[in-house]
């Protein structure tokens, strides 16, 4: 089976098992992280104390750990959950948001990949860049950094650290050791709404929680995203653009179905 | 007057008198409990430092207190606004979101329903049946009880705490003391958008900070949601899902009136 | 040239810098402030946390500040990154949200216009009353102040903090010293959405982001809401109120261009 209908098969597994994805996320795009999540068919948790993320996330399919609007409380939290989560064996998703922009994020990022060994870390290029260990422009949680070499260093930074690496941009590139996966769906109004990168780590996180193959969950997240953009722009009207352009991704995203991604996927 | 139009009253007075809704409630939906709040008339305000929290329930109506992400900073926060607000003889409603869960959900709904003693308890069945002492499934904050029973359990329990009890579900059982309603109105993509809950809990907020009977204002704030998702529902076209039905509601809440209770309200 | 050019050249310079906007702000609108100032061709960022607001704030063309859900954490922070966007001459733009309702609001309010001098103050009538130590009917976050002498307040606030002040409203007035500058635009339903008044300060924050001419950035900023509010309403059909009103609102913002502003401002 070609990775399109792999990742086709998990998007109708997600619907089937309706996981629980529990969630420590930034307070920005928390809400749409919730919705996009309902919109594939899982059930998002979003606990974030110290005394009780032990307990929520061993109720959950997966984990989510986005770094977004981090502060010393929650940081905390994810250390606990993520390896709590490790230690029963559910994959965590991990989003480095903004890495780079401060010392407090790359350190962060980088107790993050050591404590918890994240199943999947999911960034835009100048993030994964930085914790690739290049230099690379960020200034605060837009990627400024262009996209070449983005597939060697994915293989390299996923064999390091023994995890799935998924950077998305123009075009996506998803690797596990020597597996890679280029996905070419997406659309530039994506970069006008906010949360577009954190609602793909949700997704990711939700097929996660639904198959044991981590790779497929983490192309199926992803290309789920960048359809669903295509998709919601294809419809919008003269005087519609970035407001229903959001509203109709929540459409497109509630109406996926496995069909959809073998239609539109551009997969190789 | 029957608690249809009893209902349909309380809708006229919340637009009348626009109550302030002090809310303490979770960051993943508390967007949408201020654009729901606004949306029916009252107008909502969240302070959530404990170091203002008295000063601002003293201005309000009503008060809302949902745990959906509680922490300690909060939870402080609720008890010291829910304390303040029973001393001054102002309505709260509380939203236990996830009761079960986890011991500091519970611990915390025990707290607040002990110290502040809420006037008005809204939950889906397996929270209300956590807090009446029995077995339920619960996992995230979504439902997994069955609603067998449901009746009896709001009684029971609004006799045994003194208060209002709304559980939210496929029919909706309102009870207090000796009186119960049920409410067959609504629509299961409410269960498909994140906070469906927690903004039917404002929406009694709001109908509480408006009129002194909390029954009749409970009945109103449940009825009010599951009308809006039925009108929303109904404009829906082909393509059209959870975003566009999110946006609906809100649409559907905004032009609600009294008569609209009359008309479309299942209620007996 | 004229204010009402100025303000659409300010809009064109936006769209060109794309200026990073670091939010301090609520977690009740702060999506809706992220969306807006892409929406507006800016790039946001909000972190807050103490250990990392400076280092991000050095990345940033301007910061706004917003106390709508102040605690004793983030005040902390927003005085860190107020002064030191202060000290590296960069427009600090502050909201104070429901000053006046509480005694943390009002002690907060004073010691960041004392620490900080920020650049330019947005709040409604009752908000800027209070700043201005005046007399304000304020029970929650809404304006319950008339607007008579808002020009006159508005000017000696000016003068006396040597800041820009913005009073929104159904006129809205801009002063900075002996400047002054009335904006007629916007629609009522602006107050029917949670976030109108922190989604101006955003836009102002974006704007001063992007020109020198902080009074020219405030005008276009307010202006901008204004006249997207008006385009938003008049594209409503039956049925549609709250929900698609907030929706177009964005797309409005997102298709606003210099010419937009000249033909539809009302600014004098």
């Amino acid at each position: 089976m070609d990775i399109a209908r792999q990742a086709a098969a998990v998007i109708g597994r997600v619907r089937e098992k309706k996981p629980l994805i529990h969630h420590l996320t930034n307070y920005v795009t928390v809400n749409d992280c919730a919705n996009i999540a309902l919109a594939i068919g899982a059930s998002p948790v979003m606990a974030d104390d110290p005394a009780e993320v032990e307990e929520m996330v061993s109720h959950a399919g997966a984990l989510v750990l986005n770094i977004g609007t981090l502060n010393t409380r929650t940081i905390e939290s994810m250390l606990i959950a993520g390896k709590k989560a490790a230690a029963l064996g559910k994959p965590v998703v991990f989003d480095p948001v903004g890495v780079g922009a401060t010392t407090l994020r790359t350190h962060t990022a980088q107790r993050i990949i050591q404590e918890v060994r994240p199943s999947v870390i999911r960034g835009n290029m100048s993030e994964i860049k930085i914790l690739a260990g290049m230099n690379a422009g960020i200034r605060g949680v837009d990627s400024t950094a262009d996209e070449q070499g983005g597939e060697a260093i994915a293989r390299e930074l996923s064999r390091r650290l023994g995890c799935v690496i998924a950077i998305t941009g123009k075009t996506d590139v998803i690797a596990q050791g020597d597996k890679r996966c280029l996905i070419h769906n997406g659309h530039l109004m994506l970069t006008g709404i906010t949360g577009s990168g954190c609602m793909t780590t949700s997704l990711v996180g939700c097929c996660c929680g639904a198959v044991d193959d981590l790779f497929a969950a983490a192309v199926a997240g992803v290309a789920v995203m960048g359809i669903a953009g295509e998709i919601a722009q294809k419809t919008l009207k003269t005087g519609e653009e970035q407001g229903t352009f959001r509203m109709r991704l929540f459409d497109a995203i509630s109406t996926m179905q496995p069909d959809t991604l073998i239609h539109y996927g551009k997969i190789n």
